[in-house]
């Protein structure tokens, strides 16, 4: 299938992925953010990028009590990002590779943060959009997405249904989908250029991220695998994805031993941003967690809300959606699955400004 | 009067300052962040600073359109930061200062943005902090502060009586009023640091910024006249201020001539964060506007949401109080006080998730 067709995936109906050979890390210190991984991103001209400043995010040690101990922790606080959230860095990618194919319209849909950076984005690149969002995404990413000027579809349903309406309308035009996006996930991985940078050019031995749709999961293998391919590294740390009790069908396969997501029944979460009934590359991204010697865990909604005040008490304000990682990380270490002496990397994919009506909510009424 | 007495004002009652001739700006790249500038920065030790990671936020350039014409002009996203506002950089110098001064409890004043700021970094550095807001503060800001852990108190009245209280609650203890603060400011500067490296070793011709206390004015002369004495410019980029209609006390002295500011009678306003009465440095910041021969504007209600609107359909959302320095831009280029051809830079202070209630309530109810 050639991208001049701008086909969005292959006629078979599978999700489409660019040579992975394609790529080389090879940053240059002198470009700013994401942009100094242009050998790594799959564009004609990465010096002609759409940007908004993406990249270079902080990363903040701390420590990190459980019972039984405590740990230093690292984090990649990558919810401070022009829009608030990590998604940012593969929608300036996909965006930039989508205005050099000359698409004119883009419709994607999203349970809230890819939308406000789609939104973004497509308004920096002067691009009309259309988002499609679940009736109950959160109010502030909603506002968000509409002064970017898109156009602001609630889907009534479960997130699944969101994605239906964006292709369907899609029709002739383009379907954006980040999800099914060949290119959005090389915008994902600089994330892990940059643990391994900001860590000294060294490899943590464990990186712990929420699971929804796995991109921080296959992000982090791809740019390790980069890594070591370059030479600058050995080893591939060991990729741990945490998703929420309520909607776990990842973390079902992987408990199984199974190699596609595990139909389950979902229960509500606050957990919004993973809430993924179907994860569209599922597959792979049970086979990186394995071939990483990972791991997976399930928490409850009590520990996910217990993991975002912990942390807020360190001065990193996060979403529900992103504290799953910080419940897995305890559950992790009380467990000993990950040890209190290694290097462990969480990622902070969105922030608590995202979220203000519910985090309120949890505090007055909180997870028993 | 000497630090280790802990004074935070003379005897006489006078805000202190730094000595001048302290700092030297010799960025290293080596380090991250605003401690690159170690150099420029009031501390012992800047190689242990309190730090949530930040400083080098975005630097965006888009097209700016106005009646008459459309102007390319530079934006520092200094709302990307930890805690979503450009306080960051000020506070962590600030904390980190007085962690080494050995303050035990910090009480301090805020509209919202700067106490959400002292909640995360006291957190980061284990500091109990109790943060005196005006009660009209936004819900988000106020959330913020509390999950941080902050002893959150809200003051009835205008924004003064918050200080007020603040002052007399501290006591015998330190109180850490970040406008009253010698050590702030200096963390404020390295914003303009950025800007003189983002633009590639360049001053600009022009600086626009929301104007409250105006620290985000001296700041900006405080840098670049560092950035002078170390022989890397020969100029000062013309410093602007822009405040409310309906708080305008530094513009009503600087239209007059006069060099403290005016007394006004204050209306509401949707900028809340620049809402002061009382700037407690405006004589300096009247003073170094003077001395880059920059200017003042204020701008109506309509213009601050018309300026958010149209900068947020570039993809860039931000908060009320920043918008004000969109309208005052408008407005230089349409007087030809700031012409089309020339380097402008505009802050951009808070992020637009701080303020979702009231974007909401303006996209309801816009103003006249």
């Amino acid at each position: 299938v050639s991208e001049e067709e701008l086909a969005w995936r292959c006629e078979c109906g599978a999700y489409l992925n660019c040579p992975p050979d394609a790529f080389r890390y090879d940053p240059n210190p002198a470009l700013p953010g994401i942009w100094r991984y242009a050998s790594s991103l799959p564009l004609e001209r990465p010096d002609r990028p759409v940007t908004l400043g993406e990249g270079m995010s902080p990363f903040v040690s701390c420590d990190w009590a459980y019972n039984g101990g405590t740990a230093r922790i690292h984090c990649k606080f990558d919810a401070i990002s022009p829009t608030g959230s990590y998604k940012d860095r593969g929608i300036a990618v996909q965006v930039s590779r989508l205005r050099e194919l000359g698409v004119q319209r883009i419709a994607d849909d999203s349970s809230g943060n890819a939308g406000a950076s789609m939104a973004a984005y497509c308004a920096a690149a002067d691009i009309p959009c259309d988002i499609y969002v679940p009736e109950a995404a959160s109010e502030a990413k909603c506002l968000q997405i509409a002064m970017y000027g898109a156009n602001l579809v609630k889907v009534p349903g479960p997130r699944e249904n969101a994605g239906t309406a964006a292709r369907e309308s899609a029709k002739g035009a383009y379907y954006g989908g980040h999800n099914w996006s060949p290119y959005y996930i090389h915008g994902i991985k600089t994330c892990s250029f940059e643990i391994f940078e900001q860590l000294g050019n060294e490899v943590p031995d464990n990186i712990v991220c929420p699971a929804g749709q796995g991109c921080t999961i296959r992000g982090a293998f791809f740019a390790f695998s980069e890594i070591m391919k370059a030479g600058k590294s050995a080893r591939m740390p060991r990729i741990f994805g945490v998703q929420s009790e309520a909607c776990p069908p990842l973390y079902e396969a992987w408990r199984r031993g199974e190699k596609k997501p595990h139909p389950i029944e979902r229960k509500p979460t606050i957990a919004e941003g993973i809430a993924s009934l179907v994860a569209l590359r599922g597959d792979a991204t049970l086979d990186v967690i394995a071939k990483s010697n990972g791991g997976m865990a399930a928490v409850s909604e009590k520990a996910i809300w217990e993991g975002l005040q912990q942390l807020a008490k360190k001065g990193l304000y996060v979403e529900p959606t992103t504290a799953t990682a910080l419940a897995g990380l305890t559950k992790f270490l009380e467990e000993g699955v990950i040890r209190p002496d290694e290097k462990t990397v969480v990622v902070l994919t969105g922030f608590g400004l995202k979220t203000t009506e519910l985090i309120m909510r949890l505090r007055q009424n909180p997870p028993a």
